[in-house]
């Protein structure tokens, strides 16, 4: 956006109550028709801006859309939302993700979108991303970290976006092994990490969240729930973006400097998994036990029944006996 | 090509001799002058065409041009090679094909260049492509493996060249782990291996790969040397790299039927690193030992002096200590 769109958008946000276009025009400088003609833009743009005659202008409502300079306002991260790359409609945030961190863009840079046309889970799975009433959005990362660690990034994704819908919502949402948010038992969130990587060591990763936030029921699959759907009420899906990045930037640089142990332990305050039981299937033979724990992998703990304890690890498919909570 | 172009190429090579252009024209059916017209263009494309007045034309020589029609003709492949992108020069195959991979091109795509300017290796480092003499390509896999498993792409693929190499020349290049061939010690191909995953799940894999055939020493680093340097005669790449996608190929059904054993054992014949001492760092120590052999996962086993054995995974960085081999 202009830089002259900015500053009245910023004078109008620090204004209480209407103020005159012959303020703003003499306060920035500007013609009192460049004024007029900026407000039309934001307007378009989805700003809902009054005008009274005798009064003036005043800033009624912000857009609730993820464009750049309201994710980017008062963030203060050092790097995550440097650049955010913001789609009316897309087929998958990932793909443009990935494909803006082959071109080299910097870490931190996020693609956000009001709709998804092909949003996609783990597994190659489908995301249902109905317009304008959810948080679609990839994060570009450039971690130093082998590819086997790389399964830590979606963990440490999940507690950072669990924490950031607490924050903003006072909702907690568990954490369902390896990539999902659950509320009440019915998906809240998934996430997704992709990477570019030699065999041994992490070129770049997108991390890419989907998130109901204020989604209908009937918009959504059966199994899904959004937050407004639990709670009765609309969130600011800008304010739940920017939450996220500062939690997900403060556990990113610990995670450099004193490793994954900070974050598995609120993962497993946070989980829905542990101490559920589960079934699994290998090499065509089923095997059921509890859910006991975390690897420092990221990896989950299983004590099969027969007392024997086993590592299944994100790409196993696990099934929660819903019936069966211990 | 254009189908006329490839019947005409096809009705040279099978002739003994000159053929009149007539002989051409009646028997595919088309113009004297069009047959001018394609023998024109085949020229350009590389091809040596001798004409004598009274006797007709001649294929004296093939293009030594990794050229799509050339490189897939008698292949004999079930995959590999099936669409072969041929480009006079380029940034680096491994990102055409990188690109490939994303458009949803399929398993055994080839990207191959007379010239790279960006051609690089492992851990980011350049891999020098001057233009005709090397054979430089990436060839694009979509295997059925998890991350934790790619690694053995790298491996497979160093065993393939090796016997690639060995089958058209004679000669037979070592493998220093994890990813070079070595002829009389120095630098004869490097072959690199890059993903698109998820963090537990392979999307697809590129393998990429420059081999020295008839580059002079003086165009090459000093470490580095050639086919036609050691053995003082030219290789025809096409051969080679025709031969390298029916082995490749072959090693590749292997390994999703038997597993990784067969590739392993050869693996360990070819090995110029097993038998050596190498000197690793770790967290600013420095140690040093026997290889003794290759793990199941692709992984370097050291004796340590100290007697402990230890495991080095790709991402380390090994020096084999060349005067102290055992």
């Amino acid at each position: 956006m202009p830089a002259m769109h900015l500053k009245i958008i910023q004078y109008l946000k620090s204004a209480e109550g209407f103020v005159s276009g012959e303020d703003i025009s003499r306060e920035l400088g500007v013609s009192r028709s460049a004024v007029w003609k900026c407000i039309e833009d934001l307007r378009q743009e989805g700003y809902k801006v009054e005008a009274v005659p005798h009064h003036g202008y005043k800033l009624a409502a912000l857009p609730d859309r993820l464009i750049a300079w309201e994710v980017q306002h008062n963030l203060g991260t050092r790097k995550f939302g440097c650049a955010v790359h913001h789609f009316a409609e897309i087929g998958s945030t990932m793909d443009e993700a990935f494909r803006l961190g082959m071109s080299g863009a910097p870490e931190g840079t996020v693609v956000a979108a009001e709709l998804q046309t092909k949003g996609r889970g783990r597994l190659g799975r489908a995301w249902v991303s109905p317009g304008g009433s959810g948080l679609y959005f990839s994060l570009l990362l450039r971690p130093k970290l082998s590819t086997a660690e790389a399964a830590r990034l979606t963990l440490l994704s999940s507690v950072a976006l669990s924490e950031a819908v607490e924050k903003c919502s006072g909702v907690s949402a568990l954490i369902k092994w390896p990539n999902d948010l659950l509320l009440g038992g019915r998906k809240l969130a998934g996430i997704l990490t992709e990477l570019r990587a030699e065999v041994d060591r992490v070129d770049f990763a997108v991390v890419g969240i989907g998130l109901n936030v204020n989604t209908a029921h009937k918009e959504l699959p059966p199994e899904a729930t959004s937050l407004k759907n639990e709670s009765g009420q609309g969130y600011s899906r800008v304010a739940i973006l920017q939450e996220f990045l500062r939690t997900f930037e403060r556990r990113y640089l610990v995670l450099a400097k004193q490793g994954f142990g900070p974050a598995l332990e609120e993962w497993r305050k946070r989980s829905a998994t542990i101490g559920r039981r589960v079934r699994f299937e290998e090499r065509g033979h089923k095997f059921e036990g509890l859910a006991t724990g975390l690897a420092d992998d990221g990896g989950l703990m299983v004590q099969l029944d027969n007392k024997q304890t086993v590592k299944r690890m994100a790409g196993d498919v696990i099934v929660e006996l819903k019936d069966k909570k211990v």
